[in-house]
């Protein structure tokens, strides 16, 4: 059993994100996309990450970012065209993500075919908590994701309305790039995504497992 | 002056390599583009990169990729809101590098409004030569690239012809994310992209600076 520094030594070894878009029905439709044949990808930068009980930072000139809760595959080890039946051997843990989305950027980009990097990829984007060991989910296609901003519930859903199952994407990812010990699988967002505002505050949890809390303000330029 | 290992290490510490689209004006033009108002930035893993001499894999089923010949300019230190001033201060050395795309699924990624992370970021897409360091290269904005496949020239290009100048890139890219140590800003390519097949041989350098020679083959998958 790795001790707990190894599992939050993972993160900082990592050096990718790769998350998928639209992997819960539900949440597809709510944004007005299609169900897809195969998962959308897209890569965050490790720049991204927010620990727990840190500031989301809207950039201006937006006035909000959207939350999308989602659980994190943490990976543990080098893994290259992994077989569905083997891809659970390369999972080193599991966290609790948010992708905040620049959803008014994101639209943009959508409609000029562009990337999604500006929208998705800035610093604090990817607010996440420490990572817990394998062994401490043995069914991770069974756990409820929620998600408040302020007192009031914004997202509850269960992993097990993913519709690209956490073997299926590690098998299907590794076949096109190699995912390093440490790299993480953002594995999508249920339904009820939307704006949190400079002031209010996000907390996110995996029921009776962990819970995760972040403030909101807007970003103040650095002086250099 | 640091040791010619210190710069080869660079480019393993490093954890994104923002590549930007679009940025010479007649490239935009070939490929039916307009040109941008503010770069076109998107991610390609580091697990991506191909050194010198090796072999660029074409996934199946494809029939080729397309060749784009770029500057890369490796970060040499920590950078976040660094003004255009001071932008030069955090380069640490220079690369060639090609930003191999799978163009066809670049055109449907584009017209779906989809990322490009499929299209850009298989293993192998990032082929790059060693890392010059800085000193090398005084004038960064004053060289010319070249592309051959097998014995035919396809691109030849000036960097003066760049749209966003490199400390423009940085300081834009980094009001956006943190740069660290090691990451890597694809400067674009000039025009000439085109396909390179199996069997097909890449060269392409600096002219008096550099040049890089690469394989190119059908991609065999692994048994795991
Ligand atoms: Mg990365
Ligand atoms: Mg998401
Ligand atoms: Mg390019």
């Amino acid at each position: 059993k790795m001790a707990s520094t190894t599992y939050q030594k993972l993160l900082q070894v990592g050096t990718k994100i790769i998350a998928v878009g639209r992997n819960y029905a539900a949440h597809a439709k709510e944004l007005g996309n299609a169900v897809p044949k195969e998962p959308v990808l897209f890569l965050k930068p490790t720049s991204s990450y927010l620990e727990n009980g840190g500031t989301i930072e809207i950039p201006h000139p937006l006035e909000s970012l959207d939350h999308e809760v989602e659980l994190a595959v943490v990976i543990g080890q080098k893994a290259r065209d992994i077989p569905e039946a083997s891809a659970m051997d390369y999972v080193g843990g599991y966290a609790l993500a948010l992708d905040m989305t620049a959803r008014e950027i994101q639209a943009s980009a959508k409609s000029a075919g562009l990337p999604w990097t500006v929208a998705k990829g800035q610093d604090t984007f990817t607010p996440i908590s420490s990572v817990l060991p394998k062994t401490a989910i043995p069914d991770p296609d069974n756990l409820e994701l929620w998600l408040k901003v302020d007192e009031e519930f914004r997202q509850k859903g269960s992993t097990k309305d993913m519709i690209f199952k956490i073997p299926f994407l590690i098998s299907h990812i590794s076949s096109i790039m190699t995912l390093f010990e440490g790299d993480v699988i953002l594995t999508g967002t249920p339904k009820g995504v939307g704006p949190v505002k400079p002031g209010q505050k996000v907390t996110a949890g995996i029921t009776n497992l962990l819970d995760i809390h972040f403030n909101v303000e807007k970003r103040q330029k650095l002086r250099s």
